[in-house]
């Protein structure tokens, strides 16, 4: 036992003389962003890091030493870079993402496109964060209202983008990427679903159930006690009311909103048949534009990795370095490059914080294709 | 320029410094792991840890500073332990993940179970893997599978995992927690989609198509030139074939691997209708029993972040900081907790290297619900 004290006293001491290193160090850091503050040097010189991080390793005895020098120094010059970024800002160069910052959206005479029939949960999604009486109007699929907005038909777009219990909604991931369209807010809907059927009809009648393959999902327990029923995919919950209602077939049911059944004047057969009591799926709101509320507090990008071990590794590091909260994670396929991925990450933070400034910089110098998706 | 040359020299005399100082650190730690190997003490020491961070930062002058310096040491001790783990490694000391270790696995008489219906593709991932003369059967769904065994019905199960162009099979990520189950290899099967109806059928006459909706999805550039055709989505491919066989209606397709077509005597009205012509499908072969083959070099593991910021970004810090390669990274909600997430990492490595052990220490202290789903 004495031994590991005389042991951690020493390393305590060592310890207390890296902080006084690395306070010295943060205080020249001050005076080289000073510098670059009158002369418009760039804070980031990857070719002088890479040297000095070749350098100090080659002090190394071996590779276990090697690599921790490494991953020591690329941390402490990441907190270095945050620091002149910091101080940049404070005398008012910022480098700025090319999005225009407004103090709310504007929504005054704005025409809003959302997927699927009237009735849809997309229809509800848009109403709350639009307002009742927001001039929406439907269309096919997501990609048709991304189309909308790009050529200018609408101003905003509502997309599910995530369900609580289901996941990721990939084909809206997807056509981020495809589109210069952007991510301007989010809307949070609670997804009740309604077994629906023609008026008279009971559970005992009905033999095939339409409805849209994430929603027949979220059912599977209702299904699993009714072994009989055939399930039938359609693009959209609120088109299997229509279906219902059009084909006049007793044996047909839909599941959605019960306001589809509302509007389709169909009768609800069971409520609340999704498996999670407490589903909800979240809506993005998206534009053309490239703006941004003011107080807009979360961030949205994506990148592709290049195809080298460890990739994935050094992106996440520049989050990890300047203190990033990750709020989620998600990875997608890139089309026609098998088992390469794109990762779309949401965090926490502004454009102007040198945290956000200083990891966006390192992942655009280092990731295939960086693109911003929004902030809100 | 004269400055900057000055201030950088300072910092580079502060640099080598610090290499000295870390090496030292380095090497009393050697002399710790010694101590630990004679007393049998723990490696990881979390109050200790809290405790220096703590009085460390403390001797910072203000936020940036404290943040800056529990980073650097988080990492620092993160080093450190791994460092020990090495040590007692080499003194034979191993914390065990109980896994058995085979050379390889035992395929005589063995029992295997896909999900589907003959000539579904997880049945030619089984006869790639397994051999064209295995042992094999089919089940209805991939729960199924995992319930057959299980209970000792069958010995391994195949099921797809991820396809190359439309991401990750969630639900069987979702079966993988719900069972105790472990992946013990996989393969990769290429993924040819051809359109099959009955004999002497055209694809103008083709009203109708059924298949699995990933492979709908997979489809999308063909259903987008054929907007009259309707897509039906039934719960496997092979099953769409039988479908249009047993249906005998000339207007209904089917979309299978050929192989299908061969069985159920359809005729290919159009071959490899996907979007992308390299397309694939990882599949995993689970059995019950926690075994891996002794050059497995791939871990794969789940776990679920505690409900607090920054939690996933200390989850990730256990990988950066030990300089894991993560091959993959997804993310599944948990059914229930709505916006909650759990988390499965793919990454290089075997339970006896020092760094997976250090990270899998630190995460199973942090996470919520670690569980190994197995190595390959």
């Amino acid at each position: 036992m004495e031994d590991l004290m005389k042991l951690r006293e020493s390393i305590d001491e060592i310890d207390s003389e890296i902080v006084r290193l690395y306070k010295e160090r943060m205080d020249i850091s001050n005076h080289v962003a000073k510098y670059k503050i009158t002369t418009g040097k760039k804070v980031f010189d990857k070719t002088r890091e890479d040297e000095k991080l070749e350098k100090l390793s080659s002090l190394a005895d071996d590779e276990f030493l090697k690599h921790g020098i490494v991953e020591l120094f690329e941390q402490i010059m990441s907190t270095s870079r945050k620091k002149q970024y910091q101080l940049m800002t404070e005398h008012g160069i910022v480098e700025k993402e090319n999005f225009t910052e407004v103090d709310s959206l504007d929504f005054s005479n704005a025409r809003i496109v959302f997927q699927g029939v009237e009735g849809a949960y997309s229809q509800l999604a848009m109403k709350t964060y639009f307002g009742e009486n927001c001039n929406g109007y439907n269309v096919d699929s997501w990609k048709d209202a991304m189309e909308d907005i790009k050529c200018g038909k609408a101003d905003y777009a509502v997309l599910p983008i995530e369900n609580s219990s289901a996941g990721i909604v990939s084909e809206n991931y997807d056509l981020l990427v495809e589109y210069d369209n952007y991510i301007v807010g989010e809307q949070i809907i609670r997804i009740d679903h309604s077994l629906m059927g023609l008026p008279g009809a009971k559970i005992s009648d009905i033999r095939t159930v339409y409805s849209h393959p994430q929603a027949l999902m979220q059912c599977s327990d209702f299904f699993d006690e009714h072994k009989d029923i055939n399930q039938v995919a359609v693009r959209n919950t609120a088109f299997s009311a229509k279906k219902v209602k059009d084909d006049g077939d007793i044996t047909q049911a839909g599941i959605a909103s019960h306001i589809s059944a509302d509007i389709y004047g169909l009768q609800v057969l069971e409520s609340r048949i999704q498996n999670n009591k407490n589903n909800a799926t979240r809506f993005i709101i998206v534009s053309a534009k490239r703006v941004c509320r003011r107080d807009a507090d979360r961030i949205s990008i994506c990148f592709e990795t290049p195809h080298k071990s460890g990739a994935l590794y050094h992106m996440l590091a520049h989050f990890i370095y300047n203190g990033i909260n990750m709020l989620n994670i998600q990875s997608r396929p890139i089309s026609d490059k098998a088992w390469e991925y794109r990762f779309f990450v949401d965090f926490e933070g502004r454009f102007t914080d040198t945290a956000v400034q200083n990891a966006l910089r390192g992942i655009r110098e280092e990731a295939i294709a960086l693109k911003i998706l929004g902030t809100y």
